[in-house]
């Protein structure tokens, strides 16, 4: 099978590499000279076998937009785009109705695993036609783990449900991510009865019940930074988990711990907090409490 | 009326005058030499009429409970402690207990009102013996506000009533301000829309829902600084909202709205979150996203 | 001054008995011919004085919208719509930019008070042109309660800025209640401590930290119905909590309190609750936990 | 090695069963007659090589202190007593001074596993003197799982310590199953969209941020069960939540993902909401907003 890939950068590097080791043909392109393999979008189109299969892995919102605009001038009938950004799934119903103008194809595909999806395969969640998916299960196949296919792939439905699915599980990941934090946070400030704080987390990491990949990755990092001295408090998010907020509100499920874990980041962004200086100044107000001067 | 008071800081000062401007005599004990009435908790107790009433209004915990350790060497059977402080209800229990061993009655006073008591009078929620609370209702009702009895003081049970009662009310307290600095907060992020964040909360002042008297308070502090330029978002707690939780959690009820007031609070004041350290770190181990490296 | 009036219900028909207590001339339109003055839209715009003056009081969304469109068919250049109804800041925009096109001015009130708005006076806040505000001051002091102007009356910004200052009200609302109501149920669950729960609330209306309008209410619910027993723990919800919470997201502000009570809310309203389903299902899983079976 | 074992119930059987597999003597005592192998604990000890070697495995509370306080009358010097249940740390300072009192030694062991342990082994934290640790670490090596001791077994510090660890990992587990749970009801609600909810979660299971063993089980338990027609959303919880809680409370660490875990489960498990009728009762007071009537 032959393939096209636009963006090379972490991600789509990576897949390039693994792609080529399970045999699929990948011609990449991407805007930086120094790693594309062909010229242009358009040179990408003309380098690939009919019926066309490319995979789009640039950064979600406008830059993946404009791709897929632009693909659909060069595309034919039968030809098939999948984008495997963290788009919203919003986007891909304009994306799939854009691209059936012309007869082409679209599949969702969301795709998680990090920078570790090269070496352990990508866990994917795909949305589209039941018979585009099976035309390029290879390609699945070749980015997912080893294993059972069903245990790290999924048709969860049409159009839209692939990045439906990963907007999900990005959701329940900060969720995962803060609780464990939590946990950290209360075992290193106990240090008087806690005395080994990185060797609990490397012991919790078989037979307990809050093993995980995740587990594993803080242990490497507590491993690398006893301390997190290195590092400070700050934490961006990238979408996903606001848009699990949104959806979770726009359906009335209540998500109360991945909105907690989203509002520590942002917390963890602010200089100071405008909340925070209204409660004090509150305080102040009706008790005479000290408030702690702005320098 | 005569009784003895303990305790003349900011609190205690205040309330020895409104009592003495409600025509009840006050003989004022402190260890501070520029206010006291008299030398020593001897003293005091040697200068009121049997059977006596003395009011404790010291720092809740360890003072509270060396006041009332020392006035059980001195005071007789009829006599009254009323403690007006912060104590956790808890304490309430030995308090009365030790006192109980000679005859002397205890009654537990949640004083609410802060710097403002002296103006507006103090809400009162008190617990004890109902006749005891009938022998000194001439004091609640020169402490407590103007207007109805019941509305500004409440009998609410036996020892210990009164200090759960102003502990939940502290609870409560904590998440009020937290949902107008919420609301703070997104206001003053909005500037390109909301031209005027301290006059919107002065128009909430009549007629809307939101209208309180932590509103007039707000509006009160955006009047002396509008920005909060001179104010930094670190707010401590003092206990009654910690136990509040510690109670719902013994009692199995859901708190969501003031325990993130209390966790805020926490957050605050915070130079850096260890929990969030943890989660950069994670971040970066997985998808190789950038940190912020520690100075 | 003489205006038209569009809705009749609930609110529309308190408003046009206060305006019309107040000296403002009102001509009102509902589909309901039992309540309205004039039999069709059309008839409303013939029976104003140019230019005219048109407060819109119809449910948010789809009815707010056809009413707007249909009357930027009616209205001419100069005239004035005001939406006062809960609509979302956004749809002002469109609404400004439609009546615009044939020169019709728009201001967009957010409107506080409920039932009691009648008798109390709406506290309102206001997005719009100065100009136009300035014009219909009349109509903003007839429904503002008594009191200085600028304690239930504000013009918050250009088109948008009430309805957003409305919307941002109301989340606060709903923590406001949520802090009450989880205070009220800590109150209830230890009834061998608290003897006299509705008493307690009561006493806080005067002199506490927590008085409020809603503390106030909240006494009058338990006048009426001491345990709450004719009344389900079942809470809508109507749309301002929900995109408070969304320009939260969309702003990277913090908000846990404002997020627990609409949670709370959408948990009041689940027969069951999936996400506890799992929860218990899990539990079994590694604990052999028991379930409680479904019936 | 020939120790005791106090406690045989569902975890204490398999704990015998996994320790003479692994060539541990054990000899157990349950007052169930069916499955003890000696007839009291006087008997249990007479049956021990010196010094003995006792491992308690019975419920937190009562039952544990009355085990251990009964122990304690017919250890002796040298002994060690060993606490693996759920037990609240400050218990095992005030078990280890008992016990001190005539020389026996005693250490704290967190164990996670639930009914896998048999097969997986146990994870292991414990918290004691270094050359007790040391004397029974072919016991703690039979329990654990198979690989790197560090990776299933931690000596976190002195007594306590190992509890302390166990409530800190059992207050993350609590959180993590409510970040699936979320997720999953975020799938279910949204079923137009998402057509396999089972292999969403079975797709997970390998490649992806989210992979974990609870996850694993939640796949297992959708697979019994793939609507959770069979169980109800009704959620226990078993202490160690709780004091999770309460230490974070204590220390000032913020656990927003931790509290809202339990108080998920405290809704979970009410019949109707006091707090969320109190909401209703004033929504209906400001707004006429319908209450739902109880039966």
């Amino acid at each position: 099978m032959h393939i096209g890939l636009v963006g090379l950068g972490k991600m789509g590097n990576n897949m390039r590499e693994r792609l080529r080791d399970h045999n699929i043909e990948v011609t990449g392109y991407d805007s930086n000279p120094a790693v594309t393999d062909v010229a242009s979008l358009g040179d990408l189109v003309a380098a690939l076998p009919a019926p066309r299969v490319i995979w789009v892995m640039v950064p979600a919102g406008a830059i993946t937009d404009s791709v897929i605009v632009e693909l659909s001038e060069h595309l034919v009938e039968g030809d098939l785009v999948i984008d495997g950004g963290n788009s919203r799934f919003t986007e891909d119903f304009k994306h799939a109705e854009l691209l059936a103008k012309t007869g082409v194809n679209f599949i969702d595909a969301g795709v998680s695993g990090g920078v570790w999806g090269l070496k352990n395969g990508y866990g994917l969640m795909v949305g589209g036609p039941a018979s585009e998916v099976e035309r390029v299960m290879p390609v699945f196949d070749a980015l997912r783990p080893e294993g059972p296919r069903d245990e790290g792939f999924v048709h969860v439905g049409e159009v839209g449900a692939g990045h439906y699915a990963k907007m999900v599980h990005n959701g329940i990941e900060y969720a995962l991510m803060q609780a464990y934090a939590e946990g950290y946070e209360l075992l290193d400030t106990k240090k008087d009865i806690i005395k080994d704080v990185p060797g609990t987390f490397k012991a919790w990491q078989r037979g307990t019940v809050v093993r995980s990949w995740l587990l594993e990755l803080l242990v490497r990092a507590l491993e690398e930074d006893p301390e997190f001295e290195a590092i400070e408090g700050y934490v961006d998010d990238s979408g996903e988990g606001r848009w699990t907020i949104e959806e979770a509100i726009e359906n009335a499920v209540p998500v109360p711990t991945i909105s907690a874990s989203i509002f520590a980041r942002f917390v963890s962004r602010q200089e100071d907090s405008p909340a925070m200086k209204a409660v004090a100044a509150l305080r102040n107000q009706f008790g005479g409490h000290a408030v702690k001067k702005a320098d």
